[in-house]
């Protein structure tokens, strides 16, 4: 039998070295006003996005995504072999309503802000395997539909907490492929554990979530042998300043310093006290758009070789909050490098 | 580069046969009392199963399976690489508190009904790819936490329309393996499109959901230039017994007499006339707990030598429902095989 393309304990190999061939990233109006702006492929200001609903208007965000990443790449819906993707929203309607006009093959995800790299990681064990040529990652989330879910309805006017994060209105689309084009590769990935640490403030999920993303990070590094400085940037998904404040602490704890290379997508995406947004952005859209927009294209330039996406999660819903339960926390991580064989 | 593991269109090929190595199925009292009630596992008379709330209940019935299949081949949590799984509760908390006590890296997917055919064909492809030595698939639903959160709070006591199906009470949990051990193997998959025909009723899921189940049948049985006599059971997962007439129908008229050996777990699992369940059973937890209960050890003793396990999925969420949008169904295929060479 074959040896496993695993190293160490938990962290998968992808000896073919599955290619980011192509991506976009679709934003609304505060992600247009925010520092990445100007990065961002399409930007909408308004948040229905044409359409009757902010719901609709979540699923026209994946479908915009969707599209300009094939459009780049000169691509069409039949050229891709199977779409992974999820949303926050109930039964993940964004996507569902979303995906379905394009008639690809589609597996749903639900890894609450985690899906971005959730769905990459899944890509690339469909094409390593030798199951696709392609597949399309993306993921979603909408302030206005996650609020009236998860918080309160906009009209309320509920005020916001301190640690509370402001919910990314965006989506990001990758094509990942087993051609060796482009010069962006997926190299490794972590499928994370849930970590619940028994946090039950639902407007601090980045002290909820932290625990995992320590987890996920920890167990990488000792898989491989590798050191924060092997790495250009670490990114986590949505743990916001204090998120990640903790996530430094936690791994400072085990005499691990992330230093300046370490950042988080809900730091990047807004300027956190003109924009008002408290602790950052969060949101499955968060971290992926932030991929698509910011980080991709420097892997692309080489500016970044080796570069950590780490997408946190936190799985609570509002039912089992109101039951009082904690939140469980999930973190998948991906390695991503400029050229094959970094 | 290497061939693709595909046959045609969209039927993906495992070559190693990775094995059913274990499973374990869990029901409550109206499981109990229809006509598998003999072939669980596990059956739990009380709706809370100890627990507090339905949706602790349901996390209990997933744990109950996962610790049954892990305890039937002597293995342990640690034993297992990677978990797929989900439900159908809002951000799917049933799964996500009950896999946390297990400690296994877990990738969450929504699939509605279709989440067993789903998490089985991502553990063949994990497994055939070469990245995991065993997995775990596993779903649930329950009868009383999809009422209070798809309809109404059980105590309004809301009359039941007759497309009607019943959720329900149920975990399967199967262990997938690169062991040639056991007798049932996954042979071939089918990742399913998202199909819309209009439905709108979200009383009448079997009429929503049999489009997709045509769909990927049909993309089967021509990629492998096989025939319904080809196999001794096929299996819808809930379409109950108006949609799996729609299922047929649709088939005869491409001249494919699906015949007696096509029937439906939500068919199976009740005596629908006297259980007063309408048209049968539905939700994951249905597919699920038949295929555990009543089919893979028909397959593990021979008198089942191939079998298509096909399980639906309806895309809705009660939000996109009151907004007036149609349901999106989708169907995964996975056909399992008696030995190796089947």
């Amino acid at each position: 039998m074959a040896s496993l393309k695993r190293i160490g304990s938990q962290t998968l190999d992808f000896q073919s070295r599955p290619s980011v061939l192509s991506w976009a990233s679709v934003g609304g109006k505060k992600e247009k006003e925010g520092p990445l702006g100007k990065e961002f492929d399409i930007l909408y200001e308004d948040p229905m996005v044409n359409c009757e609903s902010f719901e609709e208007g979540e699923s026209a965000l994946q479908c915009a995504a969707i599209d300009k990443a094939l459009e780049k790449v000169n691509l069409h819906s039949e050229d891709i072999d199977i779409m992974f993707g999820g949303d926050l929203l109930n039964q993940c309607i964004a996507s569902n309503y979303a995906v379905g006009s394009f008639k690809i093959p589609f597996l749903g995800l639900y890894g609450a802000c985690s899906t971005m790299a959730e769905s990459l990681l899944l890509s690339a064990i469909a094409i390593d395997g030798g199951f696709c040529k392609k597949t399309i990652a993306v993921t979603s989330s909408h302030f206005c539909s996650a609020e009236r879910q998860f918080r309160f309805p906009l009209n309320y006017g509920g005020q916001r907490t301190p640690p509370e994060q402001w919910t990314v209105t965006g989506s990001g689309a990758v094509i990942v492929s087993n051609e060796m084009k482009g010069k962006a590769y997926i190299k490794r990935a972590v499928p994370g554990k849930i970590v619940d640490l028994g946090v039950t403030d639902i407007n601090n999920m980045g002290a909820a979530m932290a625990p995992a993303a320590y987890d996920t990070l920890s167990v990488f590094f000792k898989d491989t042998n590798t050191k924060p400085s092997d790495y250009d940037r670490i990114l986590t998904g949505d743990l916001g300043s204090l998120g990640s404040g903790i996530l430094r602490d936690l791994m400072n704890d085990d005499s691990i310093d992330l230093g300046e290379r370490y950042t988080d997508c809900g730091c990047l995406i807004y300027n956190a006290k003109e924009q008002d947004v408290h602790a950052g952005g969060s949101g499955c859209g968060c971290s992926a758009s932030v991929l698509c927009s910011h980080i991709l294209k420097r892997v692309e330039s080489g500016e970044l070789k080796n570069v950590i996406f780490m997408a946190t999660g936190a799985l609570m819903s509002p039912t089992s909050i109101f039951q009082g339960k904690t939140i469980p926390a999930v973190a998948h991580l991906i390695h991503i490098t400029n050229g094959r064989d970094s």
